[in-house]
């Protein structure tokens, strides 16, 4: 981060016609984004969101409160403009793209960005959820879209996604990353109860056993932990986020599956962090260790598990008020406002 | 609140296209708004902020780390739309009203509503702060607006308030209200620190040993704690709150100034809880007793301390996203997409 940047910015907010830091945490918002884009002039005015969309093996073992088909079911809606992300991209006046990186189901409409890596991952139960190659591919659709936006001109994006069985892979994903158990990381996702519950928590947990015996001693790659417990969406996700931060996007990160893509790609290119926003604070209870991870403290904090991106892109009104607030305001010497006369 | 409406509401918001509940405090609001508006087409898109202004006489005792004439100066900026609450009502789509209660100053501003009571509130550490046909004319200027501001249709409003000195009343009123000691609801308002802060901590103590020496055995009348230790805006918000309510709009309250005038507000008429909203949890320590006091969990929670109702008009955005939601989604019916395979 340029603290240069950040120096220049701290003074301006205490210039503008308000008691010293009282706007909180839209002040650091402020600063950041004149770091980020090296301006004195910090612009979110072009928004987009980027969801996508990808099947996972492991719905095999029975891990979610909704049958795989649901997938396919709510990219037909996404595409029909009735999800949350799609009202809430409208609210914001974001461009939303749906991107298929690997749903069990053909489609035929063109408003769907088809990348199609694979019908859904493999089932991390029985061999690593992604093949060398379909990592690879779905890493290089993410970063790829993160360079058009940025062509575009795009200065501030959220990510989000749909896969049913995402929060397994999820879990799975930050147990790995932190070495925390599978009972830690393992939550409701679309609101699995009971016996069925218990039976998520010991997939995450013989998933791991299989892919990482020695866990207990020591961290796997960000890579591997991506080729054997994520899935083609997180992977996307991960590849859009590291590239988009290369590009100084401001990055706003969504819920639990989103953070988990933004730990690998902060393990990959720590630099990543600079550039990302934390939406939300998700239900999901690995989430808190996710954000840690990446260092970043929650914009909302609403109860929110919805996945989609619909956290990342609430947010975005209010990393507007702080541009907007950094713009626009009066300082005390144009206002002809008298300082504080104690410190 | 009608439970009628309420239920409707969550029936409906459990057929759209989510997790049951997967939108947290989104849905609780847009519930809120279906029960408070009586209609499964909630609406809030016309949306308007209050400023109310007045100095206070405590502040010769000097309780804050500004000089008084900030009021009159910081009145001129939010006419000249170079304050922090400007900023955000452009954002927001708000229209913004300036209303001078009681400043210390004389204007000649056509877009200021003047309706100056007395130039600033009396010292309560000397006697009460407000006569009563003091308090009767602040009380009313608040109703007439909410009144007017309903005759127009506004359907949002948030209050926001510009007073040096003010935290100081807000903490007395606290005390009072809740029966706390003066430790406990004195914060550091616009930046009072070291021996200051200790100074005002006293002046509330002893304004509240003045005024209500019997404080531990008998909670005082709300009209009788906005008489002594009250201002003049903080009585303007009280009935603009209360009537706003009766009015059936949709109230958000912002900091520790105005949530004090709720709190007189829902004591004097108890059915005020149901309308309001509490825009953020600011920094100011006797502010989570008030929130409690009128029932409200607050929207944001960004560490803002700043007043002016800029809590209230950011949290407009996640107010109209929550009624957008409602009304735009997809029902699982509609867009085809399966429902959950287990609870």
């Amino acid at each position: 981060m340029s603290s240069h940047w950040h120096q220049r910015a701290r003074g301006h907010l205490d210039s503008l016609t308000k008691p010293l830091g009282s706007l909180g945490m839209l002040e650091d918002i402020a600063a950041r984004l004149v770091a980020i884009q090296e301006t004195s002039t910090p612009s979110v005015d072009k928004k987009a969101v980027f969801v996508f969309a990808a099947d996972h093996g492991v719905t095999a073992e029975g891990v979610s409160a909704y049958p795989q088909a649901v997938t396919e079911q709510m990219v037909l809606n996404f595409l029909r403009g009735g999800a949350a992300i799609n009202v809430l991209s409208r609210l914001a006046g974001a461009e939303i793209t749906i991107v298929d990186v690997g749903v069990d189901a053909s489609f035929s409409d063109a408003r769907l960005l088809s990348q199609k890596v694979r019908r859904g991952s493999r089932n991390m139960l029985a061999e690593p959820a992604l093949a060398d190659a379909e990592l690879s591919s779905a890493l290089g659709i993410g970063s790829s879209l993160a360079e058009e936006a940025h062509a575009r001109g795009i200065q501030l994006v959220a990510v989000g996604e749909m896969g049913i069985g995402n929060t397994t892979a999820a879990s799975a994903i930050t147990a790995a990353l932190t070495g925390a158990d599978a009972e830690q990381v393992t939550g409701h996702g679309t609101g699995v109860q009971g016996e069925a519950f218990l039976h998520k928590q010991r997939v995450v947990r013989d998933a791991l056993a299989l892919h990482f015996p020695n866990l207990a001693n020591r961290r796997p790659a960000p890579l591997d932990v991506l080729r054997c417990v994520g899935g083609l969406e997180i992977a996307a996700i991960a590849g859009f986020i590291r590239t988009a931060a290369q590009k100084r996007l401001a990055i706003v990160i969504d819920g639990f599956i989103s953070t988990a893509a933004a730990a690998i790609a902060c393990q990959l290119d720590p630099a990543t962090t600079e550039c990302l926003f934390a939406g939300h604070q998700s239900c999901e209870m690995g989430h808190m260790l996710l954000l840690e991870l990446v260092g970043q403290r929650p914009i909302l904090g609403l109860d929110m598990r919805l996945g989609e991106g619909t956290g990342a892109v609430l947010a975005f009104s209010i990393i507007e008020a702080a541009a907007r607030i950094y713009n626009e305001m009066a300082t005390f010497a144009s206002a002809g406002v008298s300082e504080a006369i104690q410190p």
